[in-house]
């Protein structure tokens, strides 16, 4: 069984609304397993409109639209359902009287127009709408169930929860169900991590599994398909332990985790505390770290040391190291994080020193170069990068680098 | 002439992601004057993605699609193409060649899977991204352009208007001419600027005006259509200039300045130095201020101090102050700032204070209160501010609080 959504008003066509509507329909539909295949939007046009009800009905057995269904002159939603489906429009008494009970109790004069929402095709289910003048409805057409829904966020969002998603449990109540899970990765590109869990795809099918690249990470999201909740959880669970064998250290963490709130856990449950020394990254990470409510168990804080005379005058970066080295180097690095770490009284110090470009390259020290220090009392070990692209990625991936470096050191400890 | 948008990806359809891309690209379309008809989002499934395209192309005339393009399995935009038109799959050596040179300049290997891009349908102009390995292609076919696009939002936003921009107004050269103006503000909210600006919106019927509230700054967009550039710009010019007048200094820039890039040229010009203490904001106002290239000419650097004993120990903050009066308190901020400026010997110090919650907030001191110190050798200026809101925003506004206060500093100077 597949549903569709079919999103409908000018507003969104001309860009003066991002439709959050569908996603949030998207995701109700798949608490009770019904996947939503296709998604579009489509100005306040009959025929155009006609024509999507029409190839809907053909793809899908469940359409959703939103929209249309207000009092004015460009809300068309049921008289195009009605035409699509060879339907006459019908007065609804339940649907006037809550329309004059409603606009009655604000003293307002109903229009002509208002009217128009009491009309409906024939043999729909009119649902009232306690949130709004405009009834909703759920039309049974064919094997198909058509369900017009308002625009407006809030009253789409309580009529769903409240009379939609009981009627579809209720009609089919054979539904699969669904169960989803996020692995969380750090450390592997994109192309590496497919290539890596390439035989374990292909051998589930059982699954329904895709790879997400963002800014903070690279997510697996597995999605099991069952008879029961408690049985796509253990294919979920088969296929999570599968990933940790293949994957390793590469997972970091499972669902809403973060690099930041695992190093926030790990640094708190073994009491350790942390202080970051930033060159290229100019609070990126200390930013991050602190995202987290709570980090200052653990974080005592930093310097933001981009320029030499902070390398040398706050952290203690020795003068000739800079000289010799060069601010980019691996000694700096070095010399920032133990230098961090014994200016702030941390039992950890990180280390960044990098170009982010675009300027500030040359053949010995491209940009993108980035050297990241972790120092503790005992040892410093220091990790050298060449990153890609532009200055704020090269910065981010930075920042993301020295925390997967933080979480690599912790777990190991 | 009729556009339509397609966006490939489970991620939509799974409900992981809202696709704002379509809403992106019916704002740069409706620059030329080109309506955006029909939007719709098909997951990776390529008979479902064959058929999307042939109707699109019944439909419309131009067909912009995005996502798809990557390296991993159910990446299957090109090939999907190439079906739907009855196309080869050809090698493409340019495309081979950037990706090569991207991925070779950080000493990847090269998986077979991201050898997969460089395949495009026969006859496609084969477009190199910049931003990534994928590239992407505009096909024309029976008096329909098909453009294929990365579904990564910035890759998508660059190439968009870097390549396909320019390729459709010189291939269709009589559409109208739409031109575009953005104007920053900082300091009023809302809906005071909507009411400031009221009479102004209403009096303008030659000019779509619309106000976006970002978590950086409130913009003001003025949009003029006109037969040529020329008549655009000089309904713009005007405009502007009324706006400058309603406003004053509550307008910071224009296009893509930000307050960060702002504050910046201020500085360089006035040949100022500027080092930052942060509580708080644990960094982000180093990362916000580090952020644009160049910086290091004017920023010196700066101490997260993150607790009582750094802001002591590294800022200099007497200790019977931060008994006296607390962390958060306007003697602690001002201390911050001069301390500051101090120990990195620049010419003007800020210090940040404050309570970003969710815990930590007493009735005298509640969440959302923060303290921010402008100081330099001759003064020190403390602002307070109770903000609202989530962790985050707290963070976030309490750095363009403090961004804004240096700016209007350094335009009085």
């Amino acid at each position: 069984m597949k549903a569709e959504i079919l999103s409908i008003g000018n507003e969104i066509l001309c860009g003066n609304i991002i439709d959050t509507n569908a996603n949030y329909i998207i995701k109700k539909l798949k608490e009770i397993n019904l996947t939503v295949q296709h998604v579009s939007a489509v100005g306040d046009h009959e025929k155009e409109l006609i024509a999507q009800l029409q190839e809907a009905c053909q793809r899908s057995q469940i359409i959703i639209t939103t929209g249309g269904l207000g009092p004015t002159e460009d809300d068309i939603t049921f008289q195009s359902i009605a035409k699509a489906f060879g339907l006459k429009l019908v007065k609804y008494p339940e649907a006037e009287e809550h329309l004059i009970k409603t606009l009655t109790g604000v003293s307002i004069d109903i229009a002509p127009s208002n009217l128009k929402q009491t009309f409906l095709p024939e043999g729909s289910h009119c649902i009232i709408n306690p949130y709004g003048t405009a009834p909703a409805l759920i039309l049974e057409k064919d094997d198909r169930v058509i369900v017009a829904l308002p625009g407006v966020p809030l009253e789409m969002k309580n009529l769903l929860s409240e009379q939609i998603m009981p009627f579809l449990q209720s009609k089919f109540p054979n539904l699969k169900q669904m169960q989803s899970r996020i692995i969380r990765t750090s450390g592997l590109p994109e192309s590496a991590l497919n290539d890596k869990i390439k035989d374990f795809i292909n051998s589930h099918l059982d699954l329904n599994i895709g790879i997400y690249a963002t800014p903070e990470d690279i997510q697996i999201q597995l999605n099991a398909l069952a008879n029961t909740i408690e049985e796509a959880e253990v294919i979920l669970d088969g296929a999570t332990e599968q990933l940790k064998d293949l994957l390793g250290d590469y997972i970091f963490g499972y669902e809403q985790d973060s690099l930041e709130k695992v190093i926030g856990n790990l640094l708190r449950e073994k009491k350790l505390t942390l202080a970051v020394a930033e060159s290229c990254t100019g609070g990126m990470l200390g930013e991050a770290i602190t995202s987290i409510a709570g980090s200052s168990d653990y974080f005592k804080g930093g310097i933001i040391s981009y320029s030499g005379e902070i390398k040398e005058k706050l952290l203690g970066v020795p003068h000739d190291i800079l000289q010799e080295f060069g601010e980019v180097s691996e000694p700096v690095a070095r010399a920032m994080a133990e230098g961090v770490c014994k200016k702030c009284n941390s039992d950890i110090g990180i280390g960044i020193t990098g170009i982010a470009g675009p300027e500030g390259g040359s053949p010995e020290k491209p940009v993108g170069l980035v050297y990241i220090a972790l120092a503790d009392s005992n040892q410093t070990t220091v990790q050298k990068y060449q990153l890609r692209r532009d200055r704020q990625t090269i910065r981010l991936r930075s920042t993301r680098r020295a925390l997967n470096m933080l979480r690599l050191y912790l777990i190991n400890l």
